[in-house]
This record gives structure tokens, sequence and C-alpha cells, in this order.
């Protein structure tokens, strides 16, 4: 039996029952024969009361300060619950990132990981003791100063140390089943999908898919390290996360299963972001990078973007593009300033857009996949504002009120649901 | 201008606005030419609401776990506070134990500091930082774990880092404005005591005085390390703990005062503890040391130990002492056990009992003390149930209820009052 890597996300060690039950999870797996490596959110609402904290001090508290700050929030959940697991008969031992080897660049706030040495987390478990691991936290190569990975860092935490110790899985607990072919709150009869791919899953997450942050499954992916998110309240199978290969020889293993990979994994959709129009730029060599240009300098990170085919009439294009709404006051005032220089007509700003992505490998080799998805939008009275497109994606933006129906649409156009109706909240996950 | 360590109990850093407070105080002494370093206890009632979460999920949390947990609430005091005078405009950089240069045994929970390296304390002042550093907290030389110092760590952490930085002074900030010939909330004329001795200190620390702990007290005679005892919420100046040169000569080159140190320096009272007598003891070789190494086997610390002369034409004797309230059960349990073997006769439990100490660096040199505190007591209707000594105090147990009566009537004796009533409370810090 070899080592298994459980994360439990902020919502799963809320209080001290909830860490009770996840101590007895974890000691049913230590005596079920693995080594276990847990990493663990900080509990329920505690990042935002610190965040609250420092913000009745100082109006934009230091990154380094803020970092020692979130952290202790981290080593309470992990101290608690090696405390419940002791409680249990089971030794375990609670490390901060710093113990467990994580180390960072100095970005603080949004470190990256740039190597994992967890020599104390081996020893711990050659002792036969349970190792805790604060999620989110790890420490600065350089400054030797306590750093935190922003979004998504715990679940990267996880497979990070999962890859350093040639884990056999890293499981993702949180407070749904798993993966599901749409959320469930929109399409009640969704689907969870048993086995999905790396490349699959970061579309899925790159656009709108809370579960699972974009950041740690890539992480996954270059290291080949399966993920299997799955519920802390049962014991059911969740999804697994696994590289292309192991979809298809999984699909055709089980019996009456088709022997490939279906051609649509599931339908994803984000309501986080806006639309904003450069209306009547000049259509000359150079506006459009000078606007882009001035959205990167402002840090801003865009997503989709148009430019429409300018009228011959008058020289005069639109350009649109999409970006997370909380950027979009920054962004509005960066374009504003580029005015005079670009000579453009107006800015439209519509916070009132929505993103519904199909995913799947399968369309690779499928042709009309665009046809028919774009004639469920028609059919269902949705009309089409942006399209993009990758190799396993297809992205349309709508107005935010016809997100629900372009989800269902194209969910039934490509048959994912099931008879069934899943009782499930799909709801996201905290860092 | 050299290196000031100022230290602030949870009190001083209860909430937002007492840290905004304090670090108005930081920014000025640094601003004063000073290198500052600041050792800060947990916020408030942190500690026991940590505490707390502990037991819920844990009848008897593991002592590496729970010094792991109760560690977050510097932590988050520290981070807080560095957060605060950055808002000031001075950039302070915070800093756990272990990152101080705090090295301890391994005894979670009542750790020694063995070593301090702080390095990155002076690389930050070089820098014209201020560093904040956790107190209470270290990290073990062997384990690498992370440990707590127990009772007044936090006291100790600051005179430590002072005596390992070469500071000129450690100042430990507290709701009083200093220390006093006696407990103001029992006798209204008492007088801040302007210079004590290390000496005259550890006997009031260990007799009741609640503002220093004992330890940090010879954490500062050994290392020679004066210590100024102040309010945080004023700019007086307080007492200044020093040795014994320094008290003598300061008090000569004040004009008009003595040239001689005054013979008491303060009156002491405890009342946390309880008294038990072994009525009807053999008198014989080896009884007294079989009880007194019962108790030491049940880790209790006992204080005054009183044997009568045995009455000639029984050849029993009574043994009575004084030991910690809290371990008034535990005692009598283990007493218990030896009834058979040293075949006293019963055992007297008496938890309604004071202790009143007056202390003085020259009742060396003056005879007649002794009579003199005995005869106020008896002026004052006091009954003296058992007296103890050292070279520079007296102390005896009283009657719980008469102990105020006793703390009066030897301060009055000794003519320690002002004639000014002092509008002050008289508070214990926390750790």
């Amino acid at each position: 039996m070899g080592i298994v890597v459980q994360k439990y996300g902020g919502s799963s060690v809320a209080d001290a029952t909830s860490i009770k039950r996840v101590a007895q999870r974890i000691v049913a797996t230590k005596k079920a024969g693995h080594d276990v490596v847990v990493v663990v959110s900080a509990m329920g609402d505690t990042t935002d009361e610190l965040i609250d904290l420092a913000n009745q001090v100082s109006p934009l508290p230091p990154g380094r300060e803020l970092d020692m700050l979130l952290t202790a929030g981290e080593r309470i959940s992990m101290a608690v619950l090696a405390m419940a697991i002791g409680n249990l008969g089971q030794e375990a031992r609670s490390f901060t990132g710093s113990q467990a080897g994580v180390i960072t660049d100095s970005e603080h706030g949004r470190a990256k990981i740039i190597d994992v040495t967890p020599g104390r987390i081996e020893a711990a478990l050659a002792e036969g003791a349970v190792a805790i691991v604060a999620g989110f936290q790890g420490v600065s190569q350089t400054t030797k100063d306590i750093t935190t990975l922003g979004r998504g860092g715990s679940d990267t935490t996880a497979v990070a140390l999962a890859a350093a110790l040639g884990a056999d899985v890293c499981e993702i607990y949180t407070d749904v089943d798993g993966i599901f072919t749409a959320d469930p709150r929109i399409v009640p009869n969704a689907r969870q999908i048993p086995r999905i791919s790396y490349e699959e899953m970061l579309e899925m997450a790159a656009n709108g898919a809370k579960i699972l942050h974009l950041r740690c499954v890539e992480y996954a992916r270059r290291n080949d390290m399966p993920i299997h998110v799955r519920s802390s309240f049962s014991d059911k199978t969740g999804t697994w996360v696994v590289k292309t290969e192991d979809v298809v020889q999984a699909g055709s293993a089980q019996e009456g299963s088709p022997m490939e990979q279906a051609i649509i994994s599931g339908v994803a959709h984000d309501r986080s972001e806006s639309k904003i129009t450069v209306v009547g730029v000049p259509d000359k060599v150079g506006f459009a990078a000078a606007i882009l240009q001035a959205l990167a300098d402002a840090q801003i990170n865009i997503d989709m973007v148009v430019q429409n085919v300018s009228a011959a009439a008058t020289a005069l294009t639109d350009i649109s593009f999409t970006l997370p709404r909380a950027d979009g006051q920054t962004a509005m005032t960066a374009l504003a300033r580029l005015k005079d220089e670009v000579g453009y007509e107006r800015l439209q700003y519509d916070d009132s857009v929505g993103k519904v992505s199909i995913v799947g490998a399968g369309m690779r080799s499928s042709p009309g996949i665009t046809a028919k998805f774009f004639r469920a939008l028609a059919d269902a009275g949705v009309n089409i504002e942006m399209i993009s497109t990758s190799e396993i994606r297809i992205s349309v933006v709508v107005t935010e009120s016809q997100v629900d129906a372009a989800v269902n649409a194209a969910h039934a156009a490509f048959d994912l649901g099931t008879d069934e109706v899943e009782a499930v909240v799909y709801g996201g996950t905290g860092r």
C-alpha cells in the first residue's frame, strides 16, 4: 500500500464536529494500510475574519505581513485536526508549509511553488504517524519569509506534495460527489463524470467549473499525478482526473461502455466576467495592440477577444473582450486614458454577460460539433455575442439571463444527462 | 542611541484600536532614534479561545500540537501590529520565535530557552525596520518542533532577546504604572517604587506580586539586563528593576533622598495557596522525608514547610506546608496513600489561607524588623499561622480574611505610603 495524499477544504473542517468527522476518515484510510498525508485549509471563515482584522489597522497591508497573518488560519486547523486524530489513538503530526518543505518564490499572496523537499513528512510517515500539512503556504527560497500561494493554493499544495512523495493518488475532498457534466443546480439530470482527462479538466476549470483550480490541475498534469475528487460526506467514488490514455482505457475495460471517449465531457459556465467593447477604433496597424498593452500594463488578464471586420466605408472597427468582472473599473479607467492616442469613438461596458463552454477531447475527431452546439442554442432562443474555440472546447458569450437556457440546451443536445436527478449542491471550493 | 526591546501583553493588543495605539508608541520610540524590537503576546482572549477549541476535539491534546495551535495567537497579533506600524509609514517586519532565533529544549508547554541567535532581527534593524517578535514561543534545538515557554513566557522572551541583542533596556508594558509598595486595591496610599533590585523583585514575584514573572526577573538578573516596567496607557516613568548597586546609586544621586536604600521595599501578598497539615506524625527519622518525597513524586512544588516541636509525652509531631491551591486535591490523594506506611493520625486541608511578605534588601543590616512586623500584625489583630524567612524577606501565613488587614498593617508600620492615593488598578499580566 502506497502513500495517499488527502486535501480537505475549509468547509470540511469548519468546526470541531466537522474536524472529528474528517479525523475518522483519515484514521480509516491509515487503518486500510496506507501512509496518509493530509493537506488542510483554514477552518470555515477564518481567512475572511483575519483579512477583516488586517483591514481594521491598514487599508493596504504589506504582502509579507498579510501572508504571516493568513497562515495562522491553517496553523489552527492543522493542529486541531492532529489532536482529533490523536484522540482516536492514531499519532498525527502537523507541519507548516515551511516545515513540509514547500519552497516558493517571493511573490507574497500569489507565490509559486518552485521545489518541494518533504524530508520531515517522510520521516513522520516512516515512524507510522499521519502527517498533517498546512495548505496554501510555503517559505520563500531567497528571503526565508512565509508566503501564501493565492487562489487554489491548498489544492496545489496537495498535488505538489503528492508528486514529491510519489503518492499513488491525490484525493481532493469537497462538498459534492465529484465533477459533473454540468452544474446540477442548472441541469437537474447532470451526470457525475467517472473519469476525465487533465486537458478536459483544465478547459472545464478555466471556463467556470469551480471544483478544481486550474493551477492544481496543471501541476497534476505536468507530474502525471492522478487526482480523485470526492465528497467528504460519503464514501462514494468521485471523479478521477487522469491522463487521456487512462480515460480511454478505463472506458474500454468497462462492460457495455463505448470503446471511445465521449465526444463531449461536460458543459461549463461562468458568470464572473464582464464584456468591454471599444467602439469605432481606426482599423490601422498597432491600435489593437495599444489597447491590449494598456490592459496588460494594468495587470488585467483578458479572456476572449473579438475584432469585427471593419466596414470599408468607415475604416473603423470594434474590439470586444471579456475580463474578470472585478477588474472592470480598472480596465475602463486604463482605456479612457487611451482615447486621444487611439482615437476610438466610445467604450461600452456590459456586466450582464455569461460564458457557456462545451469541453471534450472527442471533438478533435468529430466534425459538426460546432454546428450542433449553435443549432441547439438557436433552438433555445439564445443569442451568441462572442465565440472562442480551442482544440477541445467551444465557448460562447451570451446574455447572463440566457446562461441557464444555453447550458441546458447544450447538455441535452449532446445527450450528457442521466434519467435520475442528482440531489447535490454544486458549490465552489475556497482556496 | 541603542536598542530598546518593548514587550506588550495581551491586554495592550486586545483589539485593532489598542494595536493602533501601541503602534504609535513604537513609532515614537523609533523616531527618537532607537532601534526597536517589540515582543508581543496573543490578542486578548485568543489563547483561551484556542484552548477551548482544542478541548472540543481532545480531552488531553498532545503537547506538540497544542504548542503548534497556541503559537497561532502571537502570529496573528504580531502580523497585525506590523501592519499597523507600516500604516504609520515605518517599516516593520514580524518574526516567529523560530525565525527570531529563540532556541529551546523540547519540553512542550514549558520549554526553557537555551540559546538566542537573533541574526534575522539584527538584519532587520540594520535595514531600519522595527522587528516584531512573537513572545511565548521558540523552536526545539533537537526536534525542530515549535515550542511554547509556559507562564511568563512573553516577558522572558523579551528579556532573553534584549540580552542577546545587547539592548539598553527591556521595557515591559502593562496596564499599571509600575511596581507598587503594595497592591493599591488593598492599600490606597501605596507608592510606586522607582527602582528595585533584581533580588527584591524576585522575592516580590515569588510571593504574590503578579506584574513580573519570577522567571523573567531571574533571566534579567543573570544577564544584568535592566527592566523598565511601565504603563502602555501613559508616558510616565515606571519602575526600574536593576542590580542592587544601581538602586543605591540612584538613591544617592537624588537630592534629598536617603543615602541608603529603604529598609523595606514593599509588601507582597498571595491568595493562591492552600495549607495542608499532617497531624500526629511519629517523630522518627525519615518520616518527614517520606511525606515530602510523596509530594515531589506527584510533581507538586511546596512552598513553606513547618514542623512543630514534638510533645515528648506522645513522640508525635505535626507537619504543615503550603502549596498551590490547584494542586491541593492531588496532594491530599498522594498523602492518603501514605497513611499506613507513615502511620499519621489525620490530614487537615485549609484553602482559606493567605501569605503576606515584607521584602527589602535593607533588612540585612537592620535588626528588629521581624519584631516590628509581628507587633504590627498583633496590633491589627492578625493571627500568624506559619512563618518563613529569607535574607531579604519575611513571610507569614494568615487566615485569608485577614490578608488585607495584615498588608495594611505592615505597609503602615514601615511607613511605605504616600500622602496621595493612586488611582490605579493593580492587575496581573497574562503570559
